[in-house]
């Protein structure tokens, strides 16, 4: 198992990405990391690992930098030499704190899609408050505009990710829409609900609301990219904006409510624990021939380390190459 | 001025309808307020009042009705004589707690659109986290299907409604999309940011986040019907949840938690306060030739008195006679 890692994207890179590595590798001694990047940096955090190997390059991708434009001309950018290391068959998956849309890009230039998979998802496993179990929402933003067959493929990567990388047998199929009676929705949901309910191969359990989902309604959401980029970003907005004003209302409140907030020190980082969805792993552009797998930019050591034991698992489970199993029918001969 | 009242709308009625408002009542002795409902169940609650006129009516329409359908053949329903009152000019406004569709629907089929606003939309202020200002966000719903036009209609809308209804000048107007520069978006996005730029009667700010909506970036933000309720049932659903899972894990964290708690009140209070956008009103489907005010099924007393408020103010603020010259221009005879 060979993980090709971008050690030049994210805000505290190098640092934190090798940090995160060298934290898996103690759990994943098996697997062959391959860091690019500015080797006298990554060297800056490590010392000589025998499963660690860094290929240098100058080269790295910033996070203004236009996507595309950035993927087809820093042809020696650490993300662009790890994307081809996986396409080359040197790698069997990709890691990257850097720029999103690059790595969107990279993915699909470089990586490419599964045969049959129209429009590849980002899909990224939100906490369910009050439960360990998480829910998958896709597509988060890697497409503006869907189609109706877009959002089926949804359904079926989704339910494919729950069930081999997240362990959940049958896992519960729903459509995001604006109320839960099948005749509600844009033209859309309604067309995309007709075909989810025709789709045999997943479990779909009909419309679900925005304001349910965080309460475990259903084991994957599907949506198009806008709407789930807008909900994505309404529930991380709305989470730190209320755990910023109770902070805000502690200090404002006097000694009496520093020491309440001091007594209330396990509850707070219950909560804090509870809506942190890092503890899933990064977000997948999910479609590929291979793992291409995101963290926050802002991501700490730990963080890495968790969506390393993401893509181990996504490698382990084979989810890939059952999806191309799924998407490309064996022709019988 | 003269409101009518959905007497029986919600699941409080008629109990905290009436209740909120003789409340109301106090405040504004000149308003004209028409109960429309069961006499009997509402003067369980009132006694004869010298600006409150009971229309009793047998009929109601009820949370699970079908709302068009509803609005046709329940002829004497409370919703629809209240709606009849203002389509006949018997009454300057319409108020209710009741099926929010149908009462969609009795504004566009009984009250009806200004003549030149295609597709009115629902509009609700919400809270701007950390300050008394909030921010007037529509389509929440009214329509599933939005053509770029329509969402230049909202930003003339709700740059209207928070310039007079909220007194704010020259009121900053955002695109809801899914980053902030210019080329981003969906095709809808895209073709009404281009619309917006060249509206010369709103101060246009261009895109705006999800994510940043709550801290205040724009007075008005504008999205399609789709987006805009799914949006605001995540902001919701994320508030409840952190809410409720906090409240757990007070009470699962012992004596000290509820000591905490104690301490902290007045900070959680606080909290509370600032996500509770009740406080500014309730919903209006804008865009009709009369204010047309929903508020929560659940609400209490209070909450129907700040929206008699809120339609007070609408109404005192000729708002929707502003919306009339704007969009039905006077042709030079």
């Amino acid at each position: 198992m060979r993980i090709a890692v971008d050690a030049m994207g994210g805000d505290n890179a190098p640092q934190a990405i090798v940090e995160g590595v060298l934290l898996a590798c103690k759990d994943f001694p098996t697997i062959e990391f391959q860091l690019y990047g500015k080797e006298s940096e990554i060297r800056k955090y490590m010392t000589e690992q025998p499963n660690i190997k860094i290929i240098h390059t100058d080269e790295k991708i910033d996070s203004d930098d236009e996507p595309v434009r950035a993927i087809r001309r820093k042809k020696q950018a650490s993300m662009v030499l790890a994307a081809q290391a996986v396409k080359n068959g040197e790698a069997d998956a990709i890691f990257s704190a850097g720029n999103t849309g690059a790595l969107l890009a990279a993915g699909l230039l470089i990586v490419g899609r599964i045969k049959g998979i129209e429009r590849p998802g980002l899909l990224s496993t939100m906490p369910v408050i009050g439960s360990e179990t998480g829910f998958d929402l896709l597509d988060l933003g890697a497409n503006a505009d869907n189609k109706p067959e877009h959002l089926v493929q949804y359904g079926i990567l989704g339910s494919f990710y729950a069930e081999n990388v997240r362990g959940i047998k049958k896992p519960r199929v729903g459509l995001l829409n604006n109320g839960t009676e099948e005749t509600k929705g844009s033209e859309l949901t309604k067309k995309t609900f007709e075909l989810l309910s025709q789709e045999e191969s997943i479990h779909f359990i009909g419309n679900v609301e925005a304001r349910d989902i965080l309460t475990g309604v259903a084991d994957v959401v599907v949506t198009d990219g806008f709407t789930g980029n807008a909900v994505l970003k309404s529930i991380e907005g709305t989470a730190l904006n209320i755990v910023s004003l109770l902070k805000k209302s502690i200090l404002d409140s006097g000694l009496k409510g520093k020491i309440g907030a001091l007594l209330l020190k396990d509850a707070l980082k219950n909560l804090k624990n509870e809506m942190d969805y890092a503890k899933y792993g990064g977000a997948v552009l999910f479609g590929l021939k291979a793992p291409v797998v995101k963290t926050h930019g802002s991501t700490g050591p730990e963080a890495v380390a968790t969506t390393i034991r993401q893509i181990h698992t996504m490698l382990e489970s084979k989810v890939v190459e059952h999806l191309v199993e799924k998407f490309e029918p064996k022709t019988n001969d």
